[in-house]
């Protein structure tokens, strides 16, 4: 009897056959035909013929060697839709977002730290708890970055594929402080302790014996590749810790990062790794959006307007799609690793949806869709890569018929031609429209993305990804074979050099060296550390901890005066 | 060399192993535990370990024996979540929406009829358009019943499936003249065109020379299955036509009906066939609600309030679940046909969405939410049987925060215990609350059920349906080996009878006998009619001819005096 092997064909989209990020918008474009005035059956079908065996196609039995997650902030059905019928036309479809070939919903909900419901759902998220619950398979509590109810830290996926010896990456078109591209590089319990003069930092400030402020814990987490703005709080000093009074970009270069601030920076970057990550910080705070901002008013709806583009607009190479595959080259470039985790953020969905920015958000959308694009274009080549897309939760723009008559609204023209009214009712004009509560679309393409088919919960997408990429959470097994080495005989005065191999669980290490310790980064496993033996003859014990997976290794050198 | 056949496993939805309806509620109650005070990863997953070999086993290719398809009237994702919260819980899961295995989202606009935008997208459709694009495949304007935007009659699924011997079957919550329900047994310009005393009929009138009234066209249609309300229309006289005079109820009867107006008259009826199909109406117009209306106002989700029961809400043997398990029993018993097609609504989501009553529209997703258990009952049994479920268009309810400044809003307390607000903001107090343009979801079980993933358009469900069944669209070629017999020679002053077979692309045919012409139904493709001869030796032409179908047959009779 033999084991027959089911026998599988290469994973194709949806609808187009991909070469390169220009044959995907070429061939969504030219399918994008808008109005037609004639009404004969099927010819506003997507998908004509029977798509069973394209679907089947798709699904694809998890292993995969890399993910690219990327979570357009807010981006629910209906700024999917809003941002659709602008573009391309509500016959058209989004050329990255659109063409991902399977599709499910899962739900957003958090819930509450204290009182009574201590636990219970809470209906309506933040961009904090959402992103901790597909960051770390755990609901928290709004305003919470990667730590549960209790404050507890929780390991984040970032930190678990680097563990596992994936390189890694997180870009963001926000600041990279802010809450989505925050819960995979760090752990406070106050989303808005960005850097040392957080005044929200509490007990997660280095000064309180804390893990440190946002980017203070970036710098820790050490991923291969952070893009993004968020340039302000980096630029602040640091008020405790090894690098006490210096500031945070001081900092970086020291802990060996290439930080760059600029495109031509950028583009001179050629290789990241865990010697050399790479931290890309473009502007002080959130990037500037694609279009200018429109204002909704009551009875705005009764004059379309046409978005205009945003002079501000940062450099071409600057853009999310740029930024992506900027990281997603220098990621699966790297020599060593065993293939990569990237999340890519679309930020200012949110942002301008809570301004009530019509324009802002349908252009952020598409910078969105843009990034996607050149998501898929690496994976459909790569063959070996899952792409998810979602959103963090829904937001509250709808497209209406009519002008609303107590809420905000702003009408646009469309690439069809007609007239989309876009309705914002959950505050009122100069407060901050709502995040919604509805459950939001989420999609895939790559081994594994049958996983969202269906209805899940965001902490599911957590499990997804872990299972796609075999990654082993337990970061004290990690380091479990950890060594490290050291002369067992020195001269006293002499320089001692520690170092240790295989501490892949952990992102620091502390070295003793008698009553001296130094945490120092790990390096794909490897630490080193230096002491100065004492001027007399003794016996020095070294002690080497984990910090992340509390292993410990012990020795002793020998001093002779 | 032999050619492979792939093995197909039984199908299986997504969560739960199904026996019977019981089986499905006290399998997913038994889920939704709600609430819990410990963070620990993975507890608020909803699917745990790799599903991909079971979304792989849910691929099923067509052909389905038998369609239902059920639509959530206004049902868009925040309908869902509300509901499910409520009455579930947000980990919990709506037993009959959540448990299908294959989810997507389709687009719903509609188009413009008129002027400069003439076929071009209406961002936000009516019922009656959403409804024509999957009864037909083709976009039409809002307002128009299976019309397209020039007003001519488009053949819906329900009609071709009919022609292709299927049984078919048309349920609803509202009067079954409401949009949803008629766009499968009529064609209409205005759809308030209900019945012989409604004033927009216009061309459509049975006196203008039209096809009549909704109610009128529903009895020449002539599904085998017909359930809901909208009792009063039938009771209007018609104006013109063979029935002239007549009341409608009366007209079903001397058709052939099996009218039924109570739960009683319902129990009583065990078959369902065209010879007597069953018209089930239990209410003057729209059902009553599960829940009594709530009434949103300013500042109204400061005070949470608990749904309560409608004690006018009808027999339980009259719910939308016992209704859809009534028409399935009978279309499924039936003793000819090739299998079945049903279409079957909740209605009232969208009604009460459009009166800003959170608990009314809660309790309308709830009762859709049980039909839907009864038909994966049914259909998991069967192992034949595709299940879509969908809604026509989104709605204005969206679950928030705070309570909205300048929206409508109510706040209910949920199965969880905790408090969830509700905002209306599309409309001022007293208004009708909106429609929006969201793209919405579309979940499948069963053969076929594949393409619905990923993004569609309302279109292409038309010919996902026509597809899964195997239908030709042509009723032409359906009744083109029609035949027709008669006597050849009778006695003047005799009964002369005409009689057919094969008809089977028609609903009616009209029968001549000399100059004297009758309309009659074809039941499953025969036809008769009776004439009396002239009392004199002639020779009389007959000339038997499809309505539907244009098919003209003839023949004639000899009269010897």
């Amino acid at each position: 009897m033999s084991l027959m092997q089911p026998v599988h064909t290469k994973p194709r989209l949806r609808t187009i056959a991909i070469a390169t990020g220009a044959a995907i918008v070429a061939a969504s474009l030219a399918g994008s035909a808008a109005a037609v005035a004639v009404s004969a059956a099927g010819q506003w079908q997507r998908e004509p013929g029977d798509n069973t065996q394209a679907v089947r196609t798709a699904i694809e039995d998890a292993k995969a060697k890399n993910v690219i997650l990327l979570i357009g902030d807010g981006m629910g059905d209906s700024e999917i839709t809003i941002a659709r019928n602008y573009a391309y036309g509500a016959a058209g479809e989004l050329p990255g977002i659109d063409a991902l070939p399977l599709t499910g919903s899962y739900t957003t909900y958090s819930v509450y730290k204290d009182g009574a419901d201590k636990g219970k759902p809470d209906y309506v998220p933040d961009s904090a708890a959402t992103g901790t619950a597909w960051a770390t398979g755990s609901k928290t509590y709004d305003n919470a970055i990667s730590v549960d109810i209790d404050g507890q830290a929780l390991p984040t996926i970032l930190e678990i594929a680097k563990a596992n010896g994936y390189r890694t990456g997180d870009v963001s078109t926000a600041e990279i402080q802010d809450a989505t591209p925050a819960v995979q590089v760090a752990h406070v319990a106050a989303r808005s302790c960005y850097g040392p003069d957080s005044t929200t930092c509490g007990a997660d400030a280095l000064a309180s014996g804390g893990l440190g402020s946002i980017s203070e814990q970036l710098l820790g987490t050490r991923a291969d590749v952070v893009l993004g703005g968020g340039l302000a709080s980096f630029q602040q000093t640091a008020k405790a810790g090894p690098w006490d009074g210096q500031t945070l970009l001081a900092q970086a270069q020291s802990r060996g990062y290439q930080v760059v601030t600029d495109a031509a920076g950028l583009a001179g970057v050629t290789k990241a790794s865990q010697t050399r990550p790479v931290l890309g910080l473009f502007t002080p705070g959130n990037f500037p959006t694609r279009y200018l901002s429109t204002t909704a008013a009551i009875g705005g709806a009764d004059t379309p307007v046409t978005c205009a583009e945003n002079p501000e607009r940062l450099d071409s190479s600057l853009s999310l799609a740029a930024l992506t595959t900027k990281a997603i080259d220098l990621l699966s470039s790297a020599k060593s690793g065993k293939g990569f985790f990237l999340q890519v953020e679309g930020a200012s969905i949110d942002k301008r949806d809570h301004a009530a920015d019509a324009c802002g958000q349908i252009g952020e959308t598409i910078d969105l869709d843009e990034a996607v694009q050149a998501a898929l274009e690496f994976a459909a080549a790569d063959g070996n890569t899952l792409v998810l897309v979602t959103a963090d939760h829904g937001h509250s723009s709808q497209i209406v018929d009519v002008t609303p008559p107590t809420s905000l609204s702003t009408a646009v023209t469309t690439a069809d031609g007609t007239v989309m009214k876009i309705s914002y009712g959950t505050a009122a004009a100069g407060g901050s429209q709502q995040h919604t509560g509805t459950q939001v679309r989420i999609a895939g393409f790559g081994p594994g993305a049958a996983n969202i088919v269906g209805l899940t919960d965001q902490t599911d997408t957590f499990f997804t990804l872990s299972e796609v990429l075999g990654l082993n959470p337990d970061t004290r097994a990690l380091s479990r074979k950890a060594k490290i080495s050291n002369p067992q005989l020195v001269r006293g005065g002499q320089k001692v050099t520690i170092s240790g191999s295989g501490w892949y669980g952990d992102r620091q290490v502390a070295v003793s060296f008698g009553s001296e310790t130094k945490t120092v980064d790990v390096i794909d496993g490897t630490v080193t550390a230096s002491f100065t033996a004492p001027k007399r003859t003794t016996t020095v014990k070294v002690d080497v901890s984990g910090v992340q997976s509390g292993v410990r290794k012990n020795s002793v050198v020998g001093v002779r005066k």
